[in-house]
């Protein structure tokens, strides 16, 4: 492999000529989203000196059509570039050595001599992978800065936000041209469009500023121009806008590093704890709608304005904000009708939001700063599971990986690293707390871990609890109540279809648990707590028959949605190499609790992660990486949506799963 | 010639893997500017009945990289289209006859078969004229709609502004499309995109009127979607904003009729007569530029409301504006800044303004309706002349002409059918009536015609006058006093120099008119115009020395400015095939007159043309045509501005120019 080469030795119309010419173009290759392809990439460096180190080998499989700049740098192989991809600063140079043919672009004749083509040099933006490929990649010129982001994924930092000075020279009589291409041309690498709000400062700041400016550029929109070096001031906010918490984290773009996080619950509340309330909501009042809107919006500019204030950042210096949430959350956010999500056949009004202001959103940032919002692959399967795909590189692992997001709409995603199919559950509210005699949410005084020993003695507890703050044990969150049930499965108190065993059975089975056993009204129940000045069974926290059977329905419902996922892909339980948990329930739940109970697939809890907020996790990525951002986008495409109430054999598979496995 | 064809007999793969295909992109192909391409239509057409009518020939010369289907547009000829050019309709089929090699495109791959594609096949919107060409236009299968607008150029109709009726499926649980992709989906033939106004309404319009309904797209920006069918209210309006007078006309753009025209004074005036004046109060008062902004669009809403009063449209189904106004005219009803249009370097924020919403410019029509403001050229040679050039056809015609707006700046573009030139010329308030002694605007009492018998015997008058409203003269405009110096140098009372001749030479000169050559204080004067009942000369119409000398300078400005580009292009007065006058003032010039003062090159009057409100008619055009939008934008690459104020011999010529030709 030679050095990149340097320059054309023939001239674009002789390229022309030869009809070789491709223009770069919105419009992605055509593939048909399902199948890989192989790139092997050979990494050439540079040691510190310029001493050549041996050249690094690593082989990645993407979605046909992906550029091979893409590829690498979802990959954290670093390729040099300014322009985000356009073919525009052409210096993101690669040599294809696979004998294949590469079609030559009008960008690749203008870097490349005919010698250097020939030699499989090419730009790799506009090299779309419709085939494996083996990719030399030269030393870098620049040292990539690269943040670690999501699930321990390193990130090259590439963000949509940048802020360029440039010292321009003054305008003459031989010299007139306008104020934005006097500061384009200083760009270069950059296709820059300036909005009326810019050109009305335009002439002002550069003339107060002696040309001196710092242009605000998002994607290729200059946002605005500032007078003098404001380089090292560009921030965003990534908000994971959850139903119930809101998280905002401000991050310094040009770093990686997140400057303050901060979280509050969602002030929509009132309307309703999930997002059917909410949206029932806006079909009985037909002014909730604009409240929501609002409360979402004081929300998300509460949050911004707390994570500014702790770091000491001035809010205009905030230009872009990323948003993670689920389709109804990001409706009501953009004051987009979310009727049709409520009912069947559930139906969004788009899959991608529009690009819209910050401020069109209730925020008080740099007054044109952008708001990105994730796309969503269905009305159950929103943005913040695209947010957490991206996180967890769902799409760019081989190995085959369950993505189980667990809450009231319970997210399912499968990949067996071909093809990556999603669907939605409705679990209902157990897992939240609700419908659940003493469940309450995951706050201080919730049950959150339970241990079971049915032959203690003495003074050894029969039963041990995990509660969240160390006080005294009010109620039951979801972790808690899984753990619950896991146990009683566990020591046999209750049996493979989820009913309490009678008394006499029980002393039998669990003689240090048995006086456990109890009735409240009708009911049979298992108390796991009772208080110590008080033996009213009412007082107790307890675990009833009918919180079980809310249970059973619950995670039936979820394990049928994996179920029939790895059905489509022909996978047995066994196949699957990883199961990510995500949000805040699946990182307290205990795996082994979840195996038991039968919510993930039987498989060693090694294999079971709790991933945390991937979502808020993502929509980091998406401020620090535009090739992140691309990639979520891509999963519009790459990610089949399987709609479960539709299917005539879901009623058989749920009622299978609804037993406990013994 | 065969039929045009019907489908690819191979796949897009076996093109791809040739290497052949290209995409559509923004980036025009690569040109220089100069030069043009000759292409040769032949035109078949089906007579009514369907049978064969010989084909017609048309030859037409335009910059390359134009499209065929562009250039086939801009003069006339109909190729069968729907989508505006993008290559997705796959409707503007062609044969390219010529012996030459096209590029395929994906596009072209997809709608033709390998033996079509290697008869010359092609679709016209994708091939880029880069030499000269012959073409084989097919049988249009629907019949185009024209309209007459600009100098009596037939414009195809084909306006940005759309409207399509569409009856939609509704959603079920095995066709969960969301609402903007089924809507879309419909009108596959355009790659719409919606913003968040729409999507806002998009759900709740669709399912309350039973998924019935009209998309109304401007370019391909979905700006609203109406319940039923609306597609017969779709107007617009066109505005030629002059410093002095505004002008609105409505359109039906579905017909290209005129619905109703007015104009009134622009409401700015109070700041000043010219842009220099407004241009200075900006300077001075900082409130200045927001009072003017909010004049320039009081101007605009009140001619919107008075023309959709008149014809009885309701203003929410006016939908899109074009504005032709100067560069100052255009930043200020913008907003920007023009201080750096009226100081020297003379320096635009932009050439192009941004697109902008018409309620950014104060209008109250529908609240999503788009403003197209014309690009400038230079600080100078604004929106209004690329309009007038447009309307003018001044790149697509092969004869060499003269495009000269003469005003207090006047604006001169010259092109020999290859290159274009413009320039600007400070004549100074001369032709609008200011620094003249008796001058007035051209309203009612104003002298616009003046004819001198030096001769005149008995009751002949020796002066006949034509006055504006019929009335008693009571001042003289730019035309009358275009006329009056043109008359008395043509009588001999002014010699070369532009001086009155001596009392004793004018009574042998012109025995008629010597008594009307007076003194008033210092200076001598010729009396036009004298009130029955008065001799007090300073009641008098009359034209004095200093008059003289002012219009001197003024046509010694505007010559200077031909003279040279004349001289640029190698060229001689008599080479010019036509000069045409634009603007009001140019309308009312005699042609004569304007040939004896040396305001326009020596030649036949009949090759001198009014050309009326040619800015306005651009506008139409505009409205009326993407193509023709399109056509006015690449007059920004095609015409080479020619700064005079930097030019060292401009001092020279302009003293060459300010003597009268014997």
């Amino acid at each position: 492999m030679s050095q990149p080469p340097e320059g054309p030795d023939f001239s674009i119309a002789d390229v022309a000529r030869e009809g070789l010419i491709e223009r770069p173009g919105t419009d992605p290759a055509p593939h048909d989203g399902t199948g890989r392809v192989d790139l092997s990439f050979t990494v050439h460096a540079k040691a510190e000196g310029g001493a050549d180190v041996p050249p690094a080998q690593r082989s990645v499989r993407v979605p046909p059509g992906v550029t091979v700049f893409d590829a690498a740098s979802w990959n954290g192989i670093a390729i040099d570039s300014t322009c985000g991809g356009h073919g525009t600063c052409h210096k993101c140079k690669i040599q294809i050595t696979s004998d294949v043919e590469v079609p030559v672009t009008r960008h690749d004749a203008r870097t490349f001599t005919a010698g250097q083509l020939s030699d499989g040099w090419r730009l790799g933006c506009l090299v779309h992978a419709t085939r494996d490929l083996a990719v030399e990649v030269p030393p870098l010129t620049t040292r990539p800065k690269a943040a670690t982001v999501g699930i321990g994924r390193q990130v090259i930092l590439r963000p949509a936000l940048q802020k360029r000075y440039v010292e321009l020279d003054e305008a003459t009589l031989s010299d007139q041209r306008t104020d934005l291409v006097r500061l384009t041309d200083a760009i270069d690498d950059l296709e820059l469009t300036a909005d009326l709000h810019v050109l009305r400062r335009l002439s002002t700041v550069l003339r107060e500023s002696d040309f001196k400016v710092t242009a605000v550029v998002v994607d290729e929109d200059l946002i605005d121009v500032e007078p003098g070096d404001t380089t090292a001031a560009r921030y965003a906010i990534a908000f994971d806008l959850g139903t119930t918490t809101v998280v905002g984290t401000l991050l310094d773009v040009g770093t990686g590093t997140p400057m303050a996080v901060t979280s509050m619950l969602n002030a929509q509340q009132p309307f309703g704890g999930d997002v059917i309330t909410r949206i029932s909501a806006t079909m009985m009042d037909k002014d909730a709608l604009g409240r929501l809107q609002e409360a979402a919006g004081r929300t998300l500019a509460e949050l911004a304005e707390q994570v500014c204030r702790e770091a000491g950042v001035d809010p205009a210096h905030v230009y872009e904000v990323a948003v993670a949430g689920n389709a109804t959350m990001t409706a009501l956010a953009l004051g987009i009708d979310p009727e049709p999500l409520g009912v069947a056949p559930f139906v969004m009004s788009a899959a991608q939001p529009p690009s819209v202001l910050a401020s069109d959103i209730g925020l008080s940032l740099h007054p044109r700063a952008r708001a990105f919002f994730f796309p969503a692959l269905g009305a159950y399967v929103g943005g913040d599971i695209v947010a957490g795909m991206l996180a967890t590189g769902m799409d760019r692992d081989k190995r085959t990986r369950l993505f189980i997001d667990v809450g009231t709409n319970c997210e399912i995603v499968l990949s067996d690293g071909e093809t990556i199919l999603s669907t939605a559950a409705p679990a209902g509210p157990a897992f939240e707390g609700g419908a659940i005699r003493c469940g309450m949410r995951a706050a201080d005084g919730a049950i959150e871990v339970i241990t079971l020993d049915p032959h203690a003695e003495g003074d050894a507890p029969a039963v041990t609890l995990g509660v969240i703050g160390d006080v005294e044990p009010k109620g039951l969150c979801g972790s808690g109540l899984v753990d619950a049930v896991a146990e009683l499965v566990k020591v046999g108190l209750l049996d493979a279809s989820g009913r309490l065993v009678p008394d006499e059975d029980a002393k039998e089975i669990a003689p240090a648990l048995a006086n456990r056993l109890s009735r409240i009204g009708e009911e049979r129940v298992f108390i796991l707590h009772r208080p110590a000045h008080d033996t009213d069974p009412t007082e107790c926290v307890y675990l009833s028959q009918r919180d079980v059977r809310e249970l059973q329905f619950a995670k039936a419902a979820i394990s049928t949605g994996w179920s029939l996922l790895l059905e489509e892909l022909g996978l047995e339980h066994r196949d699957v190499q990883q199961v990510l948990l995500a949000g805040s329930f699946g990182s307290y739940l205990s795996p082994a609790s979840a195996v038991r109970i039968g919510l993930v697939p039987q498989l060693p809890v090694l294999r079971i992660v709790a991933a945390g907020n991937v979502a808020g996790e993502g929509a980091k990525m998406a401020l620090l990486s535009v090739r992140e951002r691309a990639g979520a986008l891509a999963l519009l495409e790459e990610v089949t949506y399987v709609e479960l109430s539709d299917r005539p054999d879901f009623n058989d598979a749920f009622v299978d799963q609804l037993g406990f496995k013994a």
